[in-house]
């Protein structure tokens, strides 16, 4: 695979310099470590997300006011250390506390929660949210199993809002919870993405196969099948994400139509504009959308569709709120 | 090639509507054209851009305050005829005229200035900039050969900030050729991005093959070798494009690391820091840079550097300016 890159062992650290001199006016690195933080500095509970990386933006394109405080990036696809993440919580703990954004892997998780409770050790306030917006594996009906995907990033934006306003860090877990709770995600992917010093792609799909339910790291989907088209794909989708929902005429949805690093823009577009149509048709009100490439895996192409219902007019509000970061456009 | 779309010949239309969907706080779709509006209005000089699909998020994308006014839409890697041209300088003209930026193909000239001599004729005040940064065509000397290329987008934002700010018709001609005669672009590609509709490549190279000086529509470049590494990858670059320029200690450039749309932002990351670190060992200063997919061939994977001499602080200023747009993040 060719890659514009040197050493693979040094991928991740040149990643992290390249992100701290194209954005320094928004962030800088903790020399030698993954830990990068904002400039902006306010007296508020602090974000912080992190994991491993390859899913660029995430998280680092959402740090800055009104988002995230600092990002933690561990190696390609490999959470980072409890250490590095303490390290983080005690470079953005302002006094308010330290809420933790954690995707739903073990690994991550087991990473996280040693951290949160080493800094809780340290006099910390520390609290966490976990997200796990996957709904692919819902036959196990195991919250569980749920993994984190592209809803992260409306976790993010809604709690970075939030605690911009001065949520405390009490009021942000539940709103955490809360927005969870109402987000499903299902991705497919059209070809596997591959990461550097690999020679072999993520995994295989013929040239008419595609794979439903796919997760961010190459996981294996639900079901393989061709093809056919932007509207049949968005009919899958929509209808797989509806069930979730116990429909109403006046519930209204945040949708995300992440394109996980391969696709082009105009395939995100032209199935954003069937994803509209069908909701329509379904009576899915959609009171907010955003469409681009905001959690990827690598370069692999696909799409990820994600439905957050609106449980509060504040969520909308939120999730509309202007930010400085360089992967969330207002 | 497996791509999420429909029938191919919906295709642009559709994308079309998925944009006027996804950011109808932004902009509107004039219905069954290639035409897309900025709402924002102001009494200025209005910048349209435009020329075939396949590129987003160019031009669309930067339509919104500080910017564009509108783009004109044609098939993919085909410019739009003199009359939807027309009917986007006919909506946008608010008085004080209108600037077209054009990116040197000869078709794209002929249909943008045939569409500027019938504004002309029904009374409309109409001036162009022709780009053409790509300097891969160096042997011939020949500046018509240069074609335009991902530099456009940084005279979309001098430019753009400059008519927000009150610049006449004249004064945006004088500026726009003066930025566009101080930028020059170099890409390389690794992998052929491919087209709706279409079962092959644009074009091959094989498994250790990038091609140097390619254009953004698959045109070949000037020399094919293996991919090495960033770092050598980025000296060519860098190398081929300084000899542009009488270099001194004080001159400051903006640079702009463009992904083609196929590579991974943790490669253009990667490069782009093996990119600063170079220009820092040859005394370029980098006052300015951009990181990301900003014009793109559908899901070619490959980069394009520009280099931007500053030659007066206010185009500093003009590209930092603040913009609601949705592609041109602050």
């Amino acid at each position: 695979m060719k890659k514009i890159i040197n050493q693979p062992k040094q991928a991740v650290s040149q990643l992290l310099d390249g992100i701290a001199f194209a954005h320094s006016d928004l962030l800088t690195r903790i020399p030698k470590t993954g830990v990068l933080l904002r400039k902006y500095q306010e007296n508020k509970v602090a974000l912080i997300a992190g994991g491993g990386t390859g899913h660029e933006p995430a998280h680092s394109g959402y740090l800055g006011k009104g988002m995230l405080a600092a990002s933690v990036n561990g190696p390609i696809f490999v959470p980072p250390s409890p250490e590095e993440i303490l390290l983080a919580i005690e470079k953005s703990d302002q006094g308010p506390g330290v809420l933790l954004i954690i995707k739903n892997f073990d690994v991550d998780v087991a990473s996280f929660l040693k951290a949160e409770q080493l800094a809780i050790e340290k006099g910390h306030q520390v609290k966490h949210v976990i997200v796990n917006d996957d709904c692919s594996i819902d036959k196990y009906n195991f919250k569980k199993r749920r993994r984190g995907v592209a809803g992260t990033v409306f976790v993010h934006k809604i709690l970075g809002a939030a605690a911009h306003k001065g949520y405390s860090l009490e009021e942000l877990e539940t709103l955490g919870m809360d927005v969870v709770r109402s987000m499903n995600t299902l991705g497919v992917a059209l070809y596997p993405g591959s990461i550097p010093g690999k020679d072999q792609p993520l995994f295989t799909l013929t040239d008419d196969q595609i794979s439903f339910g796919i997760g961010i790291h190459g996981e294996s989907g639900y079901r393989t099948e061709p093809l056919y088209s932007s509207e049949l794909l968005a009919n899958e989708l929509v209808n797989k994400l509806k069930v979730h929902y116990d429909l109403a005429p006046d519930k209204q949805f945040a949708i995300l139509i992440n394109g996980l690093g391969g696709t082009p823009l105009m395939e995100l577009y032209i199935f954003a504009n069937d994803v509209r149509q069908l909701m329509a048709l379904s009576d899915l009100n959609i009171a907010y959308s955003k469409v681009g490439n905001y959690m990827t895996s690598t370069n692999m192409a696909g799409v990820s569709l994600t439905f957050l219902e609106i449980k509060d007019e504040a969520w909308l509000d939120f999730l509309e709120e202007p930010v400085q970061t360089y992967a969330w456009n207002n």
